[in-house]
């Protein structure tokens, strides 16, 4: 057991990538627990585009990370010692941990309790079990709501939240097109996750692949990048089409704001419905999501894609895999056992 | 009483503006009517920004207008003879009369009945009794729903539409700010219709004037024009904001594919929920519209804009009013009493 906490700590603002100087390494001891608290342990943190957002300068829909302040991140968290009545030693938490190795829960900073299943690994709860699933469910199940034989395309679909997305839509007896980057995540999609089709938006014909995938245009659009290929989505949206605006990750590493989408007359052509949705709105849903999301993983019909890195030292690493398309899936980093 | 039918067909698309050569005036003999149709003399011509997309190339909500069909348009007429249980000689009726004066009502090309109130003029049910009026209404009532205190913003205000949207929005109870082009249309809004603001998009410090005016952010942006202005009211929406997407006129004339929306990613951040809409989808609505319009009308809290032409042989020239802003209100055109 680490004898003391290893935090990150927010130094500068990166420009555009994280940089060595972005974060600093700093080595408390292991905080005491007073009344009312709870001392947690952390096991996993979840590596997630917005994260980057979250230390820009421009407030998103939370506040900015503070220069000096922990660098904020979903985790999963056991229970060491408890002075707090709702939580109890030996037991699962997640929420915002944080790059830190040891956090102190309290009413102000709360953490939630886990409902371990037997079988499941515990990264889950932060993947498919947890905020991603319940991101994908949402923006499927709430917002773009395909039909039978309708056409969605997934961007960043051999990503954490695309992976699942599609095989949701998969469920609901969708044709579902996903685009990712290279030739590799394009047939895991297609081979491993079920997928109908894959456009490879790294290779140079990636508009006419785009074009060939999608036939009788496309129904639902589920975004999580944003830019070019965004727009060129846009442009085949059919009648009553929809859009399930979840990401913008193009984005997020540019300095000036990003070109807008030039076919956004079609969303008015076509009545386009368009959903901008973050899922902490959505948090009373899970119970219902999660239910679903563990059913279908049961069944077999919900593979779970997941990229593991090993210690705490490499998230500030870890986290420019992101932008770099390195991960397949989820991407965790394991901090202890 | 015309001896003659004079039409106006599409001989070339416009590049941009509509010319001299964009129609073409032919004179025809004036229909015989045979079983099943009935003869309608035009009496009001309505002149729509969506006219100028008919006549483009790329197919909207509505196949393009052939070259050397007659041009398409909302109009009113008289029916003079009736050959059609439907329709009854002396009826006033509405529908896509296109740019000619008379026409032959069938199965195949109909037209609605319009019930005449007294004290109306009837050129108000092409406006604010008419698919102006609901599309106003379909918007504030059916997407956007203003709720009391919260900031609309409309653009185009002084136009057709818009200037419905201002007064419909003010009768909810919500805070209008209209965005007009010139210090005559932005007086005549606050003034005369009674919006809290007004922003003169044609002058220089265009926008400090939509900052100053919506002081606690943009909950509903009722879009008519597109463009920076768009982008600009896009970059204020407060959170769970609503666009209904109306129109976008600063595109009709232009060539090549505009600018999108650089703020698109607030539509995220903010989880703003986008709705195109055209008004045909929405007919259903017309008997709650109308009515609650016309229910204002008496009142005096609704007062309908109107800019008249007279003329038949104005359409050509008229139609460049709405894109030269030199219209107030609805642009309609008299063919005949």
């Amino acid at each position: 057991m680490a004898q003391t906490n290893q935090r990150f700590l927010l130094r500068e603002r990166p420009e555009k990538r994280c940089v060595p100087q972005t974060f600093e390494l700093v080595e408390e001891e292991v905080p005491e627990v007073g009344e009312g608290e709870a001392l947690v342990r952390t096991e996993w943190i979840s590596l997630d585009p917005t994260n980057r957002a979250w230390i820009g300068e421009t407030p998103t829909y939370l506040p900015p990370v503070a220069i000096g302040e922990v660098m904020r991140a979903a985790g999963l968290g056991r229970v060491v010692e408890s002075k707090h009545p709702r939580y109890e030693e030996g037991q699962l938490v997640q929420g915002l941990i944080g790059w830190q190795q040891w956090m102190v829960a309290s009413d102000s900073a709360p953490l939630l309790p886990v409902t371990e299943v037997e079988g499941v690994a515990p990264s889950l709860y932060l993947g498919a079990l947890g905020m991603t699933g319940l991101t994908a469910w949402v923006g499927i199940n709430d917002i773009a709501k395909p039909q039978e034989g309708e056409t969605v395309v997934v961007s960043a679909a051999a990503g954490a939240v695309g992976s699942v997305v599609g095989q949701l839509a998969k469920a609901r007896g969708a044709r579902v097109v996903g685009i990712a980057g290279g030739p590799e995540k394009c047939a895991l999609i297609t081979e491993q996750l079920g997928f109908d089709a894959a456009v490879d938006y790294k290779a140079d014909d990636w508009r006419d692949q785009l074009k060939a995938a999608t036939p009788d245009g496309i129904d639902v659009d589920f975004e999580n990048v944003g830019g070019p290929i965004m727009d060129a989505v846009f442009a085949r949206l059919n009648f009553r089409g929809r859009v399930a605006l979840c990401g913008l990750i193009s984005d997020y590493n540019s300095t000036e704001p990003p070109a807008g989408p030039r076919s956004f007359g079609n969303l008015l052509v076509n009545r386009v419905l368009l959903q901008g949705f973050i899922v902490l709105d959505h948090f009373h849903r899970a119970p219902e999501a999660i239910g679903e999301l563990a059913g279908l993983l049961a069944e077999g019909k919900l593979q779970p894609l997941e990229t593991v890195v090993e210690g705490f030292d490499q998230l500030p690493t870890a986290i420019n895999m992101l932008f770099d398309g390195a991960n397949l899936g989820k991407l965790v980093v394991k901090v202890a056992d």
